[in-house]
């Protein structure tokens, strides 16, 4: 069993305590909201992002309670955006991790606001993390921010998304949809664990570095994902995004040449970490996690 | 012209300001994210919730420059609210004041990835006001999430105006859906602004009183508004809340009834101002100000 494989259970076990105790039970009114909400976020999601924030704080030599809440709030944020990407004035997903995506569950009403409020909890998360200072709580929520939002962050790689529907994009379009749609969101979670672990200036460069190709590496191996695995294996529509001409990587090179590209992202994600003098094994271990999935 | 008749304008330019600053601008790609936003916050809102902020905040010595950035973010996170509750799957309207909705201009799923990012600006322009220490910014953050949010706020109100569609509520349902949908975000405005001006205990739990009164009066004659006037005074589909027989104080007393309850309120929001002593005048006249919009 390789550390990563004895990390991650441990994760999902921190995140998943700390997200049942930020999210509402499933019976408080309104409850069909919080059933929502739990529905989507304990559906079996990888928590990636927050076992990403957990080995940079790690790292860095931060306690695993300084950094259960921002890897909850995170995950939190990251489910947001499931929900409303699923939307059908969005992807119009049926299906998510192999269950009913939560408007096909809730409707879309309901959909809407869990997303919404998920947000909200998230950054109430944080702020409300009385074992981080108070100027440490500020930057997450403004390092947050700033990968979730716009013009840099998720919603608006979201949008550039929407806007090359049907279009050819040279390579850079591509890669910029894919820094923001998927990359700045874990980029943030490694910068956020080594915020927490107090990670000196040049260090916190370096984590930005390897992060944001980690991020990239994650898109990659996402689009190569959606178009090898069948449907049931990955529990979502799969070939979706190449059937509408979404930007991707694999549309643009074909399979093989993405696959090796990929391969070549990885070692530069494991290589960015070099300058960092920490026990950085199980950061530069996602790298090939993360290369894995697209086999 | 009475002192709250100058105030408006002035909030309105200070606000503005603020937004201008804080949104991206509309030719910042991706652009048409920044338009739909831009759309629906400079679309004539009235700056309510900013100017109870700011009310709030002067009354207690605070400075406008504390205030505006603050102001801003709470009139992002309505204007979100708003952005969202017109989408097809929630109120579906048309109309919002007098302009086309955000989803009738730009599309649906543009409209939902607006009002996901306007709530994500809000939270990081108050993580980024460095005229405010750290710890005050964690508070309003906190504060702005649970009025919000979940389980006490708005779009847990939101729910439960969807769940009680079609339903006959007890007045006791009623007063506890405007209280969450409406009344939270603005007594978390006046609340806001009495914690920037560091209000003592006592004048802040009098801020909650009066701001809590306040907002429940304002959906009221929100409520009022709705069946009284006109679809072209008011820029929305008027009428439309009692059609679906919506939880509303018209719907359940008649509108005589509600008008004679509204005035009663009132004057309990003044009187809640009395513990305190500094100039109330302005945040006196604000209730005046609701209570006449019903005329």
């Amino acid at each position: 069993m390789t550390a990563l494989e004895k990390f991650f259970p441990q994760v999902r076990l921190d995140v998943d305590r700390s997200l049942n105790e930020l999210i509402p039970a499933a019976g408080t009114v309104p409850s069909r909201l919080h059933e929502a909400i739990r529905w989507s976020v304990f559906a079996g999601g990888k928590r990636i992002r927050p076992a990403i924030l957990i080995a940079a704080g790690t790292a860095f030599g931060a306690a695993i309670n300084d950094l259960s809440q921002s890897a909850a709030a995170v995950e939190m944020i990251h489910t947001y955006s499931l929900i409303h990407d699923d939307l059908p004035a969005m992807d119009d997903d049926d299906l998510r991790r192999g269950k009913a995506t939560c408007h096909r569950q809730f409707g879309e009403a309901t959909a809407i606001l869990a997303g919404d409020v998920l947000q909200t909890l998230a950054f109430k998360a944080i702020a409300d993390d009385d074992s981080l200072a108070a100027g440490t709580r500020i930057k997450l929520i403004s390092l947050f921010a700033a990968a979730a939002g716009t013009p840099g962050g998720m919603v608006a790689g979201q949008q550039l998304d929407l806007d090359a529907e049907g279009l050819k994009l040279s390579i850079e379009d591509i890669e910029q949809i894919h820094r923001q749609k998927t990359g700045a969101l874990i980029s943030a979670s490694a910068v956020a664990g080594a915020l927490i672990g107090e990670a000196s200036d040049a260090e916190l460069e370096a984590i930005g570095i390897y992060s944001s190709k980690l991020g990239l590496l994650f898109q990659i191996t996402d689009d190569l994902l959606d178009i090898t695995q069948a449907t049931e294996t990955l529990g979502k529509t799969a070939g979706k995004d190449l059937a509408v001409e979404k930007a991707t990587y694999p549309g643009h090179f074909g399979i093989e040449k993405t696959r090796e590209m990929a391969a070549v992202i990885c070692s530069e994600t494991r290589e960015a970490l070099s300058p960092i003098k920490r026990d950085t094994a199980l950061l530069a271990s996602f790298a090939d996690y993360v290369l894995s999935r697209s086999r």
